[in-house]
């Protein structure tokens, strides 16, 4: 406990997690760690969820986090603990509560949101951490998110120590928190391995009003492994960083590199290690599985992040080789890890996910047939807007055929066709740089379409063309696809053959 | 001519319009200045078309500017001289030009494009001047835009030297070109008066082929005054910013602000006159009449933009006074006062217009009934995404009632919900920041709709809940209110009432 609890006065603030639950008030606002299933606190929630059960004493809070918990998220929900939620999620049992209305979403780019939490009034926060320091420092364990802003905020403080996190992590942390306004400054990174802050999250000892020991691991990723088509847009997207290099945009270190949470963009980097490329560096959110393959390969030479989310068998390697990663890795907060100002001046290059593309270059990352939200927006717009190149990938089609992914008009908008340069589905790739509306449609549709819906999309765009504009579009007609899914169960069957 | 080209081996490079316009052939692609009406190139524009009539030899470019011209974009649209167009106009010509598919218009965010021409080929730049330095610096007139990156990559340079823009202009230019990447440095801009450049862009002699000396004032502005409606929103505003104030969110000298350009944000600007905040700053892209009525009352201690755009008493009365305001403005390149780094680090605060917004708040400023561009983008997504307040504003109606700017669905997303914290129309003030989907959508609806269309509005949003979602929607119905307009002329008058 000594090595993990540095400050002796702190040791006698040991408590249980029922002892610590009992700090969470109805209505209260919390702030916790936790960034996609990472260094996320977990015995508190389970305490509380395990007492509301007992006592039926319910409680219902305002929840805000880095980015998604591991299975506390879960918990919480179906014990209907959450009011409001912010600013991401990806967990099942939350995803039905917001998407019938209980649980309040307030999702948000997620550099933006520590920025809103500084206006915001926040009762608790409580950090999962390797140690506390001397003077009170938390240091995190697999994240770091928001729980800077947290910590500076919350008139109160507890700490999960989690024992199964090893000391090694201690230095891998960068704390830079911004100046307040109008005092802020530049954030002074200009080469991914810059530190600009402390390796702990500062803070007052007097705040700190309990710690739990802990002792169990992150929830491991749920990342599918790469199949033929997510390896077929690996390809595609290495083919063209070889023509960017070919051509004098990029240089043969490429630019840092970003990848959205999900199998395609952790096949990407996989693809990564056969590679020509060399000596390459990683300015990410989220730090997935194939980023320690390339490490091991001798492919990566530094990577920064927000959190590491790793599959059972990883997350094992990792954090027992951390003294010899440690050197070429950090987590920062992340506010600065998906800061425009660092992504714009570093030129990232950022390849991230979609659920939909239209004919027009418009992307919905987030809400099925517009409606029902299944993650968040997460980082995707922060990188999407500000990167060097921006690349987003989707399969050309999901459940069997039934659904196109390439649309006529998106159900949802995340990402304008401003903040989009190329779009790869397993059938090609296309790049909109510089092109027209017009030759963008042209270029999506014949290069992206599965050949199920290539003729009626052509179809729609030509019909479209006749009435005119900058981006022509047949108004009863621009939905109806995602209608007649609802209503018939396939893209392709009117819901006039129905009746 | 001593005074105005101080280098004297170029005064030997004095040049007709006439004569100028043969450097630009057939294909080329060409940058030019000019931004929102100001500054722009006008002599040779005019040449090059009196040419192609007189001779009926027609050529096509590819216009590239650092927003809209002022009338030149009328003559080269008109004569066909147009192919693609980027990355801003507000012309009606060349909007008819893009929006019959004849020219291609490629809409970028303004504090994009400088970083996309770096990697496209520029065969001439054309650049409107005040002087030329000893060692060949170009001193613009009334706007910077993207003239500095099209000196810096243009294989040839031809200045038009505009006699009737002041000599006092020279020195209110701040030009700060960024390093190329990987060696590119923080923005050193952390206050809105900062000097980080040289007060002209720095130009090889030798890239200048021809001087063209001119006589024609800027293009005036077409703003319209404030009406009723506009002023009921700019006490909204106002209103609003007070509470602000009285929160503890922003201190008595508010925070820089930004306007769009247009009689709303003009408006707002006036109607800081009457208020009670003092030592304001602005940050902002265009500085429209209300900056200098606000300097005059002693209102604004600093105005940072990229142009000045006037109407013709104020122009004739700004340049005239040029010596007094000298020290409390400056001209920046459009990637610097559209920077996302540096919006965000001053915590601007940024008002603009939208065409429609939709019940969650989603805003389109582009493209009517989702077809036909007005005129772009512009800064307008560099400042929402990034302030530290993003405020959108519209009148609630257009064409007298018959289209309700509050709608389910907006038919072309240029904001997304996450970019939007406050909406205003002359209705009421709807304050965004922190609600969940569904209580965007009460809130939207009931501070914002005109009562013409409150009650469709909150049935189909009833209708909406009753099939779930976060963003519940009925997506046969989300756009048949726009295909309503365009088939009966009349929101409220449903298709099937015109069979």
């Amino acid at each position: 406990m000594q090595q993990r609890i540095r400050n002796h006065l702190l040791r006698s603030r040991v408590l249980t997690a029922d002892e610590a639950q009992t700090f969470i008030q109805d209505g209260m606002t919390i702030g916790v760690s936790g960034f996609t299933r990472s260094g996320d606190v977990k015995a508190i929630p389970r305490a509380l969820v395990d007492n509301i059960r007992k006592t039926e004493n319910s409680r219902q809070i305002h929840l805000y986090s880095g980015a998604s918990l591991g299975d506390a998220d879960s918990w919480l929900s179906t014990q209907h603990v959450v009011d409001r939620r912010s600013p991401y999620q990806s967990d099942p049992d939350t995803r039905q509560g917001i998407n019938c209305g209980e649980i309040r979403y307030i999702e948000q780019h997620l550099s933006h949101s520590a920025e809103w939490f500084r206006n915001e009034h926040i009762d608790l926060a409580i950090i999962e951490a390797v140690a506390i320091t001397e003077n009170g420092g938390i240091i995190p364990t697999t994240s770091v998110g928001n729980s800077p802003v947290f910590v500076q905020k919350a008139k109160q403080v507890i700490v999960e120590i989690n024992l199964s996190m090893p000391e090694s992590l201690i230095g891998i942390h960068d704390i830079y928190i911004p100046e307040n306004r109008p005092f802020r400054t530049p954030i002074g990174i200009t080469h991914v391995a810059d530190r600009i802050g402390t390796p702990y999250i500062p803070c007052d000892p007097n705040k700190i009003v309990g710690i739990v020991m802990t002792d169990d691991p992150d929830s491991p990723s749920k990342i599918v492994a790469p199949d033929e088509e997510t390896q077929q847009m690996a390809e595609y997207i290495l083919e063209l960083l070889s023509h960017e290099v070919k051509q004098g945009r990029l240089s043969a270190k490429l630019a840092p590199l970003q990848s959205g949470v999900g199998s395609v963009a952790n096949a990407v980097f996989s693809g990564l290690e056969k590679s020509p490329f060399n000596q390459l560096e990683i300015y990410t959110e989220v730090m997935q599985d194939a980023v320690f393959q390339l490490f091991d390969s001798g492919k990566v030479s530094f990577a920064s992040g927000c959190s590491f989310t790793l599959s059972e068998s990883m997350r094992d390697h990792v954090l027992s080789s951390l003294p010899r990663y440690r050197k070429q890795l950090l987590l920062r907060p992340q506010e600065i890890s998906n800061h425009p100002e660092v992504i714009r001046r570093l030129g990232v290059i950022a390849i991230n996910g979609a659920l939909e593309v239209d004919i027009y270059g418009n992307v919905n990352s987030t809400h099925v047939r517009g409606t029902h939200v299944m993650n968040g927006i997460g980082g995707s717009g922060d990188f999407a807007r500000n990167a060097g190149l921006t690349i987003f990938v989707t399969k050309s089609t999901a459940k069997n055929g039934r659904i196109s992914s390439v649309v006529p008009f998106v159900s949802h908008v995340d990402h304008t066709e401003h903040d989009v340069d190329i779009l790869v589905t397993e059938q090609g790739i296309a790049d909109l740089r510089g092109l027209s509306p017009r030759e963008r449609a042209k270029t999506i549709i014949e290069n992206l379409a599965h050949p199920l819906y290539k003729d009626a999309l052509r179809d729609y765009f030509e019909r479209a063309c006749v009435q005119g504009g900058n981006t022509p579009h047949l108004l009863d007609e621009a939905l109806s696809w995602h209608h007649q899914f609802k209503e018939t169960g396939d893209m392709r069957k009117p819901v006039s053959a129905m009746m």
